[in-house]
């Protein structure tokens, strides 16, 4: 696991290296209206981060956003999000993410997000804890939380889901103590960090979590589909993330159909 | 007027100091779902803003969101919002802002937007320009954007609108480019880089608005109620913040009743 580790930590830096120099640059300025700097940004990013792990572990798979998947029966398989958040990126808030993971016979085993401008970054290994590191502060671990309403719930967007989901998601979002929007993989990352209690989202891709699940669990947390089942590759991306298991039955009955 | 940016420098130096520690802290981790160490925060850096302006300036008025308003007839007032963006500190997203403006005659003049975490800091003389500092890149300045339909629009909740509001609002949502949500004062800060088009909002109280507006009309933006009117104390807070100020018609033209 240190050699996964490693590369992971690896292939984030470089990627970083990618990413940091069009953040709130005066390309993305000029170039409003056209995403090509940041789809430009985003493709080489992946590629850099493909290369690296395909010459560190030649018979892994890889998985992600821009290049689609190489080898994806292999025992272990890479899955990559190089830009997880595109809106904050593009409006300059340092909220988005590199996204690494690793799935072994498909169950996540490793999951590392990056924030290439602040330098804040989350290692989890379910089973081996979760590592966080930055300048802005906090601590890895989630928190109890009693009830849905005392819990901080985090969500992307209320358009983000079907019309069949957006009352069900309403039914957890108005027993909740407060919502905050926005976020994309940092709600995750601050729920593992004991500051957000509840994530529900919909119309993840894989590697938009599976990245992640790795590291909420590590965190001390739980992240499921919306029937509690574990998430798996080309599932409907329905999320349920809690840092206190014990909320987990609750969400589920309000989100039933 | 150098004599006053000073002071809301010193100001917003001494309320980040009041408020870093208590970002991402256990002490706010344990606190879910009691306010009080946010509150107490909050307090403590609007009395320490205050004592500090009365100080230097003891004939001007202060107007703050957690003391009320003293002197509020005096030739200049300052308007003071400690922590704008309560649940992005309270889940720590470094997207807050302690706001210090200054009002003549009731008319903003100096604004002040300070990240006390990373260390970001605008501040904003209308006919002097706005000056930008921070760690994480971007410079002072909107960008041009020809039309809604190519507009990055920020908005901090679409729960933030009465009924009568909301679909009102929906108009704007629909006919932008794009929609991010989350933000407070941030969506305006990043306006005034020109990596945000159009912020819309309502319900913002003088604390919100009258340290913002400064900094979108030294950044070349608009900052107006939703009929184009400049904003005054006690307003019902409809903001329109647009970073080309061609914008502005249709967007108004929109959130017509």
């Amino acid at each position: 696991m240190q050699d996964f580790i490693a590369a992971a930590e690896a292939a984030a830096d470089a990627a970083g290296a990618v990413i940091r120099p069009l953040f709130r640059s005066r390309l993305l300025v000029e170039a409003k209206g056209d995403n090509s700097p940041v789809t430009e940004a985003d493709k080489e990013a992946e590629r850099t981060i493909r290369a690296l792990l395909a010459e560190r572990f030649p018979t892994h798979g890889l998985l992600g956003e821009e290049f689609g998947t190489e080898r994806g029966d292999a025992e272990y398989v890479w899955v990559i999000d190089p830009i997880d958040g595109t809106r904050a990126f593009v409006t300059g808030r340092p909220m988005f993410g590199t996204l690494i993971g690793l799935l072994h016979h498909g169950r996540p085993v490793l999951g590392l997000m990056d924030q290439p401008v602040t330098g804040e970054r989350w290692i989890g290994v379910p089973g081996q804890g979760l590592t966080f590191r930055g300048p802005l502060g906090g601590e890895a671990g989630t928190r109890p939380c009693a009830s849905l309403a005392e819990a901080e719930l985090s969500c992307t967007s209320p358009y983000m889901f079907t019309d069949d989901e957006a009352p069900r998601f309403a039914r957890v979002r108005d027993a909740a103590r407060r919502v905050t929007w926005g976020g994309d993989c940092f709600g995750f990352g601050l729920l593992a960090l004991g500051l957000v209690d509840v994530v529900v989202e919909s119309d993840l891709k894989t590697w938009d979590w599976a990245p992640i699940a790795p590291i909420v669990e590590a965190a001390g947390g739980r992240m499921t589909d919306w029937d509690g089942n574990p998430l798996r590759v080309g599932c409907p991306g329905q999320v349920i993330a809690v840092g206190d298991a014990a909320l987990l039955p609750g969400i589920m009955a309000l989100l039933r159909d």
